[in-house]
């Protein structure tokens, strides 16, 4: 007789039906944090296409149609934004519930993964090291060794997270509701309204959806600067991503001890928001059917509005139907880089975007490293970051021509909301709302690859270091 | 009384007016080589605009325009093939000569500095070592040492090289005209048109340039397939690149002996050429406009014919102004691409996306370095190739917004023809012929910038090595 099976199924019997799928969970996130990511939204999204499809959801208590339940129930999941239905008109009240709800699972749940997997590639550090690491400057960060069974996430660990990531989006988002109520009231809604408009509207703009749950939509509120600024501040803090709101509440005074990733995300983030607004001011001024009639100063506030709201958010005071080609593709470029890392915002990221011109600005230099802030980015860093950019362009190219292909619509609109649903950026310029059924399993496809696989992705990649056994002969070729 | 000033003095004034000439330029090719090729390409577009300018250039004995004069100038230097005047009538016998020389010496120019820039990017190895080593597996490509003062480029081998170069275009370009005669004599052509029309058309296929010189362009040679594959194969040719249509010569039976980036360039260039076949075939098949009156055989081989254009040889049997949308976006991938380095093609460069493409495979499989063919691809060429793409998107982004805010034309045709100028591929919605003195001025820019740049910006930016004094302490920020 031999001791060791007897033990093990001992063990086993021991454990509760919970426990199992405690342990069968705890693996999975332990050796395949992507696939429990990608597992997590499509069984979020079946779950909300189901309830989305029931009558109690629709305003008319009618079936909604499959297409139309699949793509809302994507575009919240996936804090988008775009719409296939009318969202303030379409939904009871329970379905309007569903879709406060699905943001905020959406739009936390992504912060949670996400940096459950910013975790997981950056060498299996403890979890609490690993989010102390990615916002300041602690030296612990840097240490780069074997991977400690001990130092591997626990369930628990994530639960303790998405607690934390819980509370923090709560107390933004209920901040900025009480900031958006007296905005409400002006506007002349109800007491009742006034209220949840604005959670839905705070909601919104912090997970970076960019849904409107009032008819009309923010036409009531343009011109309201406070209520406007209240927006940008939501969609902002929500597309820094957690390790930056982390960083910023612990050290906000303290500039110096923030860490490489928080100050690559705040300049990089920065010179997009001035730069995007700066070409929207100068190639829309004299457009008669967006700013033309405007004046200087509503004219440069709106320039800012827009260049924030491109970078995620998703809500416009414009149709995006009038701006010229050339802001659409401002537009188009601004959407496809998108927010910060681990943020509720999408596109490959700006930290992506930062570390391709850090690496050109080295090469410029004939630096033999990237360097930022006084600090050296690994080399392992750029060849992530291209895999990120050709995993995004191939999408988009994809998509576009599938959506071409299918509608016969002017190419500068089908890329436009194309890479809004890539972005997960939800602003559209109604092709989305006009597309036949095929047409909109094509788009809710782009924004679940655009958001699971941008976030996934990175972390799968970075997972799967393996030891080379022998060292080929290197040789070099032309490029360029 | 010092020795040195007199006797630098001394030799200074036993050169001759020439030799003094000579020294700058030896010195110029040495210690700038980017510079020296953009101030020759400059002065070519100089020279050739005054002679287009002059009375006698054009059929009707008028002063061209300046707008038009620069801009026939600078596409036949960057050999691009974009027309703002109707090539096949209005230029003189003298003007279609200036053209027939500036595209051969375009081609062939661009070719010699492009390796004689990829010469001193590579640790400025001996030329010939150099062109040796591109073109087969000669271990010495693989030695970087410090540089000798010996290994630095002298004029005289400048010329050598171009002898080599224009001796094989000579080459190549005869053997293709005389190819072609029967097929003009064929289409209803005199004697001398038929001479004059197979050797302009075939260095208007090896140099990738794609003017026409007779009246109606392609369209009474359609369907004739020995002239059109004669055409692919100048085409082909002219992209390979002169280091690999070098190795091809010397070792075509022997795949073995082949470089990486021979290897590299032929198998990029057959997935391309392909997959792109494949996409034209697949969206083009049904619509009437294009390929929907075809057969199945005439359309398989126009896909495939249409497939080589996109990629810098800039003929074509259809008007691009009727193809889907979807179509127009594969081009627009296919045209930034473009061919293989140091060829007469344009765009970022077939290795430069299959370094790109290497770079994530390897970090899809978790390995240290990017392999290609049993070899390891230096880490910096990703750096390299990064640059290459963001300069190329950076310019068509910037040219695009200038010309649709110039015309407010569609986007997809304004996109069309901005990477058709930027990678100088010549295919034409139209909009070229169209556009206000503005807009050609931005087109002709978008031409340089894009031959000029692309080729020297490698080594500019590769020659550029310099010594990091101290070591900074690394940090890794989150992507994705
Ligand atoms: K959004
Ligand atoms: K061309």
């Amino acid at each position: 007789m031999r001791a060791q099976p007897i033990g093990r199924l001992g063990r086993v019997d021991r454990r509760s039906w919970l426990g199992k799928v405690r342990d069968a969970v705890d693996s999975l996130v332990k050796h395949s944090p992507s696939r429990f990511a990608i597992l997590i939204f499509a069984s979020l999204i079946v779950l909300f296409t189901v309830l989305f499809s029931l009558p109690i959801a629709s305003a008319d208590r009618q079936v909604t149609p499959l297409h139309d339940a699949v793509f809302t129930a994507v575009s919240v999941i996936c804090v988008t934004g775009l719409a296939t239905v009318d969202m303030a008109t379409h939904w009871s009240p329970f379905g309007n519930t569903l879709v406060f709800i699905g943001v905020n699972i959406g739009g936390v749940g992504v912060l949670t993964l996400a940096s459950i997997l910013g975790l997981v590639i950056s060498r299996r550090l403890g979890l609490r090291a690993k989010l102390i690491a990615a916002s300041d400057s602690n030296p612990s960060r840097i240490h780069v060794g074997p991977v400690s069974e001990r130092q591997a996430i626990r369930l628990g660990e994530v639960g303790g997270l998405l607690a934390t990531v819980a509370i923090s989006a709560l107390v933004i988002e209920v901040t900025i509701a009480i900031g958006m109520i007296p905005s409400m009231l002006a506007a002349g809604y109800d007491a009742w309204h006034s209220f949840w408009y604005s959670f839905y509207y705070s909601a919104m703009a912090f997970t970076n959806t960019g849904f409107s749950p009032n008819p009309g939509g923010l036409e009531p509120l343009v011109g309201d600067y406070w209520f406007q600024s209240l927006l940008m501040l939501g969609v902002f803090l929500g597309s820094l991503g957690f390790p930056v709101i982390f960083a910023l509440a612990r050290a906000w005074r303290h500039p110096h001890r923030w860490s490489v990733h928080v100050k690559l995300t705040l300049t990089t983030t920065t010179i997009l928001f001035v730069a995007g607004a700066a070409m929207f001011l100068l190639l829309e001024y004299g457009n008669p059917k967006t700013y033309g009639q405007l004046d200087a100063g509503p004219t440069v506030f709106q320039s800012f509005f827009m260049s924030m709201m491109t970078r995620s958010g998703g809500f416009s005071t414009i149709d995006m139907h009038d701006l010229n080609g050339s802001s659409l593709l401002v537009s188009d470029m601004l959407m496809f880089i998108g927010g910060g890392s681990a943020s509720t915002a999408g596109g490959i990221k700006v930290t992506t975007l930062a570390v391709l011109f850090l690496a050109a600005f080295a090469e410029a230099r004939g630096a033999p490293s990237m360097e930022a802030f006084g600090r050296r980015i690994p080399r392992d860093m750029l060849r992530l970051s291209v895999s990120v950019v050709l995993w995004g362009a191939t999408i988009v190219a994809v998509s576009s021509i599938a959506i071409l292909q299918i509608t016969k619509q002017p190419f500068d609109y089908v890329l436009f909301d194309v890479i809004s649903a890539f972005a997960t950026c939800g602003l559209s310029t109604g092709l989305t709302a006009e597309l036949p059924p095929e047409g909109v399993y094509v788009m809710a496809l782009t924004m679940f690859m655009g958001r699971v696989g941008t976030v996934t992705l990175a972390a799968a990649l970075a997972a799967s270091q393996r030891r080379q056994l022998f060292k080929r002969p290197e040789e070099r070729p032309i490029v360029g």
